[in-house]
């Protein structure tokens, strides 16, 4: 028989008077992951769930869920575990998934390409409302239904269309500038896969990095090292 | 003037007479991204950098570098800095980019053409072998030069090629059993990009996950946090 978590029921209403609760940055860097959790069980129709199913799927403890989640409330009558629509809104409110936040992806290569495809945005709540590039044959065309504009203008239309996030898939030698043009623009956040830093002149810029190539090293590093463990 | 790094003369020979210098697990997470930037400026010609110069491109602070680093040994004449070609091969070394290991890239879509096309696996000593899909209009075409093979074949062609990493591309629904064939034809390590955590028969294989969905939602949070941080 699964294991069904049984909390005092005070705890919610506790939670509820106080507005915002204060979550630690170790929870919060949790967070996406339950929110990808969370929103599978929800497209399979899934209305609750017990720490102990939660933490098989994960594999995390179920004390550690526990910890994790607690402090968002989401339960029901005691004994029946989590409220995943309740659970799955209250993170995505916290993680800024209801802001409404807008995107241009800037370089239309495969990655730029790839990330245009995917349905990631859509579920964090993010808009992709343009595409930018230097290529005249792809300059005005439509890919997976973004439109192609090119880069000359990007600082304008980030301006004019109040652009939260660019999207940064341009070789190293041109990111740069693409960053420079995309600072002017007024935009509050870049997700960065130029592989390089930014040096920005607007440091209140938020950088996401995604160095794919680091990550490739520490899998060859950890082959190596698992292999080195075996002929020990 | 700039500060030049004085090191004991004696340091190097020290180090020399040790087979396996231990390198802590912390010290290895930053290596790839030491390892980013001495290639990169190998590839400039340079020669020597102290560690004043690195800590100014890299923004960590000169401390951290030379604790990082001087494990390595990697200085001639002291007050010259780090031996730039010396210390990157060492690194190379110890990530495992001399093994030689070759990779097969699962899905042809656009994220495994954008991998496909990347310098990033030669520079770290990883040979792309194949591509494999189960569409029949790409199955015998070449990408980028890799040819694509049928996904039915991935299993015997990992065995018979002693492919060591397989590079995970495919939609999440098709994720398991793709990875299933590959931990089957006995690669050592998967480069998970399906969105969701793999759950291996054999426990042994190394798993590296990208989630570049939570990548994006950190991103939100944090612009999301900045911004009432502001309005506080």
């Amino acid at each position: 028989m699964e294991h069904i978590d049984k909390i005092p029921g005070t705890f919610e209403r506790k939670f509820n008077e106080e507005k915002k609760p204060a979550v630690s940055d170790a929870v919060i860097k949790r967070l996406p992951r339950y929110h990808r959790y969370l929103g599978d069980l929800l497209a399979e129709g899934r209305l609750r769930i017990s720490s102990a199913e939660l933490s098989r799927i994960m594999k995390v403890t179920a004390s550690q869920i526990r910890q994790d989640l607690n402090c968002f409330g989401g339960f029901g009558q005691q004994g029946y575990g989590y409220n995943i629509k309740y659970l799955y809104g209250k993170i995505s409110e916290l993680l800024g998934v209801t802001e409404g936040y807008s995107a241009v992806i800037v370089g239309a290569g495969n990655l730029g390409r790839a990330l245009a495809a995917t349905r990631m945005f859509g579920r964090r709540g993010v808009s992709r409302i343009a595409l930018f590039d230097v290529s005249e044959e792809l300059v005005g065309s439509e890919i997976y239904g973004i439109k192609v504009l090119h880069s000359d203008n990007l600082t304008e239309f980030c301006q004019s269309e109040g652009v939260d996030i660019g999207v940064l898939t341009v070789p190293k030698e041109a990111a740069a500038d693409i960053a420079d043009k995309l600072v002017r623009g007024g935009v509050k956040g870049i997700w960065n896969f130029a592989n390089m830093e930014l040096d920005l002149s607007d440091k209140s810029v938020i950088v996401e990095n995604i160095h794919l190539g680091d990550s490739l090293m520490k899998l060859c590093y950890e082959i190596k090292s698992s292999g080195e463990a075996k002929n020990d």
